[in-house]
């Protein structure tokens, strides 16, 4: 295990501001689901931005095996995270009753690494992290691509000894991840399972991710991107969390959360009830009181303004926008028709509206022998990857995770 | 014709500032298309607010038979106005090719009136018009429902000598206004033709309304909706139309756009493709350049900046988000079961992911003798109700306009 890889204690810190690395001589077999970050180097990104050093965030569940030949490795959406799964901390994680003991992605049986994107607020150097000036990236961060991402990862898998990925696996954000490690590094990827996701970014996503970042600079408080009062200087430290341009990252929120559902769900759920003591109505004398559904989005934004930073959500959602498999590779169709050499797995939600299931299906069907796209099936959405995933258990435990 | 009714150049003044009412005199038929005002009284709003004066915009075509038995009622969507059609200065309207001589919506038969939404921006009363202390109501505007504009427009009725409508029509937030007549005024209304519309707002349809006038507040130019630099005076003024919080506008506009297109017509247009000498990677040294679909999504906000006022746009948006023809009527369901008086056409759009079909099929199975739901097929979306109305003719001639 490389030497520049430090431990934070995650049950203490997660979501304070104050991390701390463990003492010399930490243990050689980190617990599960605990937040480690691995320091690097230089950085050059993939659009031309450098950054002197780079630090990547991960957390990992079980061993290794001796011929390193059961490394997985999960791939996060948008606005999640490392913590996939609970570990050490007990503190449930985003993929929980899926990534665990003798659960679908058995951590028993095989070495699970979870990693942070660049640009992002969880570890990884992101825009709230210090920059050499003692003061935050912010606007100096650069533009950053799933390519950055994924080559960072690479020297993640260096150090923790990982020649080739038993399998890469990722819902939305993270299946496009997934599918961008398998045509960048085609011999380190055995398998390949991508869910609810895209070769690449179409233009209605452009267009709602447009409209997100939009509304995040619109704030006030967004001042130009350098509204930090103090930077991230310790890899356990959150920048930005709560601060800055927090009604403008709460509509983008709100407009991204309801691309992740369905209309079906939010009028089983909240049809026209108005919020309890509200009255949507205005009056002469009175402001509106509010939906239920506004309520819930208002929820929404509150619970991600507190666990977010709004630069790195902008950084990110570009990131995002920039996905294309295709791209310097002669097209998509090009730089997929050449992946004979992986297994893939493209699974879809049925009634996801935000990564339509007839582009998993585009997908799938310019890879070599992919077989037929399988299907979560739920009326929520997009979501479904996340609220539904056990429906892939049976597919994945027949031909993906197999021991 | 009630003297009250003054007619505007509209030729001259449509696009500008300054209207002028013509000199006494006026024609006793207008010209088609002509804007024109009919001033009113006080009016109570449905909760609570009360305006000293109110006036109502609106254009007409065609001659009221003397039995005023061939009156038609178009209303217009959220951002419509009243000039549906060509008239006299041969400006395009927005239903061109439905409304007009010889055409679908036949003028030399009927007398075809399109009225202002109460709250609007192009005639009719809104927070941009003068308050008898000279400023704009602005932020003392009342709050509006589809029902205050339906009250309003029966008053328009009876100055117009319309006892009842032979048709009232509309596509979308104009459907919403259709049915509410039906409902409000069953007696006066022989025919219903509701397009891609629904009978009350749903939850989804309120969740997107909510971020984009989250988006306007947002914006510091908002001001609390006090931003005007003068208000309308009269009827042919425009307040507000590209200023105060036009950033925030553009944003719910965009917003508002995908959700009325579909992403097969926006894969189809834009792709991926970027903007013409735009490069949408960022780099180290310059700021990212734009996907053709977000240049798209700039030119419908900048379009929509300057031809409208924020303030309207969400006095509308929320009077939608009001829309329940089952408040205060034992819900939906009571509210449309009485009305057999009524004869009912319900149209949908296929790819309408904004209003769905399913709510036009909901409608329909509750509207006592509604022949089933006719479609519009477009992979569009939603503003298939503009761009492929004319698919309604056919049946439209057979089944109500079949003079």
């Amino acid at each position: 295990m490389s030497s520049d890889v430090d431990t934070i204690n995650q049950a203490a810190d997660r979501h304070g501001t104050a991390g701390h690395l463990e003492a010399a001589g930490a243990p050689a077999v980190p617990a599960d689901g605990t937040l480690r970050v691995l320091r690097t180097g230089e950085f050059a990104f993939e659009t031309g931005g450098v950054l002197p050093r780079m630090d990547i965030a991960y957390e990992t569940w079980g061993t290794l095996d001796e011929d390193g030949s059961n490394a997985v490795l999960l791939l996060h959406a948008l606005t999640g995270d490392t913590h996939v799964a609970r570990g050490a901390s007990g503190e449930p994680g985003w993929w929980d009753g899926f990534v665990g003991p003798g659960l679908t992605v058995d951590t028993d049986k095989y070495f699970v690494v979870a990693p942070g994107m660049v640009g992002g607020c969880n570890g990884t150097t992101g825009p709230g992290s210090a920059a050499p000036d003692g003061r935050a990236w912010g606007s100096r961060f650069p533009f950053t691509t799933i390519r950055d991402s994924v080559r960072l990862e690479a020297r993640l898998a260096d150090a923790l000894g990982v020649d080739a990925w038993h399998t890469v696996l990722g819902g939305s954000m993270g299946g496009a991840r997934a599918l961008e490690w398998a045509v960048t590094f085609p011999e380190r990827v055995g398998r390949c399972v991508s869910i609810a996701s895209t070769a690449a970014s179409t233009a209605e996503q452009i267009a709602f991710a447009q409209i997100q970042t939009r509304a995040i600079r619109l704030d006030p408080a967004f001042a130009g991107g350098d509204y930090y009062s103090a930077p991230a200087r310790t890899p356990g430290e959150r920048a930005g969390f709560g601060e800055g341009p927090v009604a403008g990252l709460g509509i983008a929120r709100r407009m991204a959360h309801i691309t992740y559902r369905s209309d079906v769900e939010f009028d089983a759920r909240f049809g026209r009830t108005a919020q309890q003591d509200e009255e949507p109505l205005g009056s002469a004398s009175l402001e509106r009181g509010r939906y239920q559904v506004e309520s819930y989005l208002d929820h929404q934004a509150t619970k991600l303004v507190g666990r977010f930073d709004a630069n790195a959500y902008v950084v990110i959602t570009e990131a995002l926008m920039s996905h294309d498999v295709g791209r310097g590779r002669g097209g998509v169709d090009a730089a997929l028709a050449g992946l004979d050499g992986v297994e893939f797995l493209i699974a879809a939600v049925d009634s996801d509206r935000l990564y339509w299931p007839v582009q998993a299906e585009a997908m799938a069907s310019r890879l070599p022998n992919c077989p037929p796209v399988e299907y979560i099936r739920t009326p929520i959405g997009h979501d479904g990857f996340l609220t539904d995933v056990e429906q892939l258990s049976g597919v994945l435990k027949r031909t993906v995770f197999t021991r």
